[in-house]
């Protein structure tokens, strides 16, 4: 073990006893395969198989986590290269960030010490030259990561070509994921293009709520035919509303008529969860929702870079009434499910812990994109367990975009899950053979029964 | 100690110092009487001392905890019996359900071991020939579990016979509390039938304000004839307001007449705790206030099953500026004490513990119902003792239904408030003698005081 | 050491390992000078250095963590003296009030031991002994005490005299603070007595904008020949407006006219955040921001007792929403420092966290008021770094009235910051080395860059 390299106990508690329960728990699972059933990977890597470019467009450019550090710290987006990212790599200490990136940097490349400005032109030539090789396409990644299943984000607008060539020519399961988002909130301003878009990919006339849902319908009967077991959805709020038809094509008229007020996007967001939930009985698609993220809060930053730079800016979020219409529709029934995320803790003991102790459609997703960090994980595990039980969790959901990083993500899960239950069971509130089997359901059974994979 | 026994370590820090002075500091506490002055236990069992019924109407069928992880997980609420539940047992993982359980499994009924499929029998054999046998009538249970007051819940429509009988037969203290929630919420499905029925028992004319309040002042003085030091209110929200007599008679003859807004709902629920307080500094009764709850969140759960079947589900709540018309007006009165529970975790630091460690009215009550385990104990402490201290709280209340599971819930209180001392202590954050004072006062003496027992 | 002296390792984590290198960070830092560059000491004890008054005056009257801890517990703050308060020093256990005054009882004055009512004459006769020779007069502490820079808060119609007199005769830095909520509050008792005495001052018409603004310019610039670096806004929200200067002159025209809502005070507070961020700009002031506290709650007490008598109340804070339009203005201007602090620490990982970790101009104050507590300042560190890394934080402030009790806070800071670093470089989360800087930056480095000190 050289200096400064990974520490095979990183993560553990202190407590010699319950740390090495925790290596042993740990060692169970750290082998296993990576089920990656919520991400943002771009599927074309598979398809394509075309090397990665060079350091900087594959682990920083993409990255909204570094992005946002270093624009905070003063770092120009113009000027910013793999010389000053180096040389500001100390703001990312105590982040997630460093653990994720010298994970990557020491496990997939090989290269151990601190990235920093004496060692960045090191770090960078090692990093190139191993990624023009063979070993390095997306592909042979794919296999090396042990990746089971990896899921992909795509509108409903989306060709899913790169998916087809998947299916028809590689093993390997890359599926998409159903995310209408684009077609479904008026307030975006690609809203309409989209819709028209939608029309014409599925042959219906989106202008009425019957095309319009039946365009839904098709979609995700096709990307089910490539794999999909799931949708995603990215809401400002988890509002539902459960209308009556002649009250939703009102609505939609308005909407497409461009005659809609804030109040009646966010109602039309709120219906649609709902007839997405209708859908998703009847085809079998497990629902994700992601609220609580103000989009785009920076609009200088929006306006010369675009989207998913680090400017989305949570919100407080109220799950108890705004779901209770979807619930009371189809709370009880065990064909749906659908999986709860949040960026707001304050949530975890409070709403969410008690919604998913009841209601049979309803599971929590982990500790989401601020949350995915040591820390957060703790707190999830801390205010959702003795509520929610560890049943009406998923496992872990890397939600990544830097397709290097899913491994490191996936260990530093399992290592922070061993970590919880060696505790616990120090503390004699589960025993071990309990924390055996529950490493186990944490880190495979769970997220396979939830997606349905 | 068998394995999977009970660990007489358990819940306590893992550190070696800290375990030490954890035991130590609980071993002068664990064999105290328990004072349980809230709770929802049913005096008739002490009245009539009946033999319980079987295993499974003892201690599943009525336990809302168990219900909603079962309901949760697919289990119908019909089908559910016994070896259904034993089936389960593993969903309770982590919970201080399965906690509370194993402790009455193996203090009260001597079964160690894990309750599942294969054990269901053997379980359901031993539980039910013991609870046929005299030493498990409800008042020799009592005895054994040194308790030493135990507070029911009543309306104020009760008759009290259970309580009478029991203050005439049987030297042991079992008080009712005057809850009278369903005659001051004019939106429960209930509250005119039992608005008339209040009438009856008092003699009053409920239909007038001068009656109605008339009447609560004679029940009250009929509960505290009984015993009672308490009363109780389980508002939506803690919202007070302090009406002038007309406009509290106005807002009055617009609920006896059923012409009212839910906003006149809210307002009259919150003149009433104003109300409630101003008798309170008259008789004396202490007042708890437990707010936040979305009561039967679930319809077709509540007209399938009734209520308290696990589908309460908590919602954000605001003390400081709801809470001000009736600190206006009692707040600097030592004579009142007003305990509050939350169901909001966030409102521990930032609300709950900056009132209750200024106004002489206010304490706090323990982590409540969802926070009543190991790690919402914590959140409780570690959250409120620095700005309200020790001595604005009221020590343990475990709010059970479950009379079995009465010392397994104050044996966890009392490990738990062990180990946070031991902990501070061996921080150097106590001394080890003011931890001496504070095991027994955390234990007994702030709950005899706040509760004028 | 002697019982009940403070122990060396207080605060540390148990485990060896990571005690032995807290100590070895802590040993690193706990001499070095101290900044406090926000805070409420009186700048006339320097610049007259006349002795301080008795231990009561001293300890117990200016300080409302004490006022209101004791008034929880029904002690009248008529008859409090210093017998009634070491009496019932009990109630602080386990409050940072009592870490607080053990520090000052036995590092400042000698004094080892209980406060308590048989020490209490004591204490008092040799803390009133002490008082009164040379060494413990103001001058003499500040140096003793190793302070480098301490501000004040001053507001604009303060004549600055005390620091006029301290810069011409004394070589150390005491700094005002420019602090304009009296005069920009409209909805202050003292506002329009307060704005005349602010036109008075100035020679500006400050009953029409641009003599107001001008005002605050002048002030401005005064407060800065003095060395000042900073402004500080106590707002009971965080609301901010950027109006047009049609806009904001109506709505000041509405303010001096007397004839405004509530929700107009609301907007001018907001909208005169925005304009101190513009002057900000212009000459290099860092903004402080404050929100969150209901002042005054409790009126009695404000008639009997007046102001800052323990009587403030934590609200609910939205940052995200309320903030935006000021960002949009300013926010990606590094010429601009806005320091954020909070009551409500439900927004250290939703809002804060995200918002600083992505904003040039915004720093996170630390854990504030309330939360300047062990507890408090772990949760701060748990819940910010892995979003807002440490960089985006500004070091230690103490905010204090209570001169004696700075080096107390500054040594307790200083050791929990040792104590969250040793525990993640055991938890291979950090480096040594990285802690090793980490720990400086924390004391001395962080705070020096984000006040301009």
């Amino acid at each position: 073990m050289k200096k400064d390299g990974l520490h095979p106990d990183r993560y553990f508690p202190l407590d010699k006893t319950a740390r090495e329960l925790a290596r042993s728990l740990y060692a169970q699972v750290k082998d296993l395969p990576i089920f990656s059933p919520h991400g943002h990977t771009d599927p074309a890597w598979f398809s394509e198989n075309q090397p990665f470019s060079d350091p900087f467009s594959v682990f920083v450019a993409p990255d909204h986590y570094l992005l946002r550090m270093l624009y905070s710290q003063g770092v120009s987006l113009e000027d910013l290269d793999w010389k000053t990212f180096a040389r500001n790599f100390h703001l990312f200490r105590g982040t997630p960030s460093a653990l994720w990136l010298k994970h990557v940097f020491q496990e997939v490349f090989g290269l151990e010490g601190e990235l920093n400005e004496k060692t960045a032109d090191h770090f960078h030539h090692e990093i190139d030259r191993q990624l023009k090789t063979p070993q390095f396409r997306p592909r042979a990644l794919f296999e090396r990561f042990k990746i089971e299943v990896l899921s992909t984000t795509d509108a409903p607008t989306d060709s899913l070509e790169p998916h087809q060539v998947i299916r028809r020519e590689w093993p390997h399961r890359v599926l998409p994921t159903y995310r209408p988002d684009s077609c479904i909130n008026p307030e975006r301003p690609d809203f309409f293009t989209e819709l028209d878009r939608f029309g014409k990919i599925t042959g219906e006339n989106t202008r009425t709520l019957k095309g319009y849902l039946q365009a839904h319908r098709k979609r995700r009967a096709e990307f089910k035919a490539l794999g999909a077991t799931a949708t995603d959805h990215g809401h400002p709020t988890p509002k539902t509303l459960d209308l009556s038809a002649a009250d939703l094509g009102k609505l939609f008229d308005r909407i497409v008529a461009k005659n809609f007020t804030s109040a009646d996007a966010e109602s039309f967001r709120a219906a649609m969860l709902v007839e997405m939930a209708r859908m998703s009985l009847d085809d079998g698609l497990v629902m994700q929702l992601h609220p609580g993220s103000y989009r785009n809060h920076n609009p200088l930053v929006f306006e010369k870079y675009g989207p998913d730079k680090g400017a989305d800016i949570p919100i407080a979020t109220e799950y108890t009434a705004h779901l209770k219409p979807l619930l009371d529709a189809f709370g009880n029934d065990s064909g749906l499910t659908l999986i709860l995320f949040t960026l707001d803790e304050s949530t975890y003991a409070r709403e969410l812990a008690p919604l998913a102790g009841h209601y049979p459609c309803l599971k929590l997703g982990p500790a989401w994109w601020f949350h995915d960090s040591p820390e957060g994980m703790l707190r999830f595990r801390e205010q959702v367990t003795e509520t929610a039980g560890f049943y009406n969790t998923v496992g872990f959901v890397d939600d990544t975009r830097a397709f290097f990083s899913i491994p490191a993500r996936h260990d530093l899960a399992r290592r922070m899950d061993a970590r919880l239950l060696a505790q616990w069971v120090c503390e004699h509130r589960l025993s071990e053979s309990e924390a055996v089997e529950l490493i186990q359901d944490l880190t495979i059974g769970l997220v396979k029964r939830a997606y349905r994979l």
